[in-house]
């Protein structure tokens, strides 16, 4: 009588921090998806609204003549844009997703094995795209005296504060990335106990 | 009698599979990260031995200027040399730490976990490294017109092949270290059963 009477009372213990843990790694995994959507989105925003134009007067001309930047003039920007875009929706489309994977069934565990491995290439591609917009905006900001590239953020400082802003904004949602890597393996790590 | 006869003949059945299963996973990363390190040491010697030096006759000088292109006049290729030399050096330190993440105990475990998160922070590195490298070299080929900053690849072809085909084995070993991560989800899946 009283084995059958400890069994029933140390089955909850055992359970109810095991939910606890599931329920707070779906809340951090839910918080960091919904990040990387208002970091993509605000990047993505910002990188679009970046156009600046500018009257510029040269000696060989009798009237000022107008320039303009917009971001795409540059390949790696519009790369940039298609990134974030696709993060953006990745990102939103997969809370409700991730939602499904909080109960500890077969089912839901090859789900966040599926995520683990879309967020790692989502990673990646935005990765590339921080890193190539980073690149092309130092050359921007600096020039390069081997090539002959002057600067050009001297001129157009609007823009330049946009796509910095924007840069600045996509490393974040990179690392976001990273984390919400790391935190499906840890999931997956706490299911093999 | 038959019951207990049963018991024992099950037991490596089940295990069997399971041992062959973790073996051919421990050989999939081995071989990956052996991989990851020939593609990396490649892409940094074909990166570090890209110097080109040509003479220019320019019409204001009296006798031919002799100009160099070295991957240390680029900030990016700087950083792709650095990221390149860490994820060498990562890859070959974990060959030993992944042979010890083949047995099925709690600590063996952990270290998978380990090692699938330092895996995604140099799959980013790499990323970021490439797409960083890739959009620079793309203005060297094309130029852009519209910022005047010239192609520079017609004169320093040497020079941009190198570049180029460092790229390309750079974006192989971004994507085995992708295929490094999911492959170490994978091996937490498993062991969740």
């Amino acid at each position: 009588m009283a084995t059958s009477a400890d069994k029933p009372a140390a089955q909850p213990d055992k359970v109810a921090p095991e939910t606890a843990r599931s329920a707070s790694l779906l809340k951090a995994d839910i918080a960091l998806r919904l990040s990387l959507f208002s970091a993509t989105l605000v990047a993505l925003v910002v990188t679009v609204t970046s156009k600046q134009t500018k009257l510029f007067n040269f000696p060989f001309s009798p009237f000022p003549l107008k320039l303009d930047a917009k971001f795409n003039y540059s390949p790696a920007l519009i790369y940039f844009v298609v990134a974030n875009s696709v993060a953006c929706l990745y990102s939103i489309l997969t809370v409700g997703l991730s939602s499904f994977s909080v109960s500890r069934s077969s089912q839901s565990t090859k789900l966040l094995l599926l995520l683990s491995s879309m967020d790692v290439v989502v990673a990646g591609i935005m990765a590339s795209a921080t890193g190539a917009v980073s690149s092309v905006a130092y050359i921007g900001l600096k020039g390069n005296s081997h090539t002959g590239w002057t600067k050009v953020c001297n001129d157009f400082d609007k823009f330049c504060q946009h796509v910095g802003s924007a840069v600045s904004i996509s490393l974040v949602a990179s690392i976001i990335l990273v984390f919400l890597v790391i935190l499906s393996s840890y999931s997956l790590y706490l299911r093999s106990h």
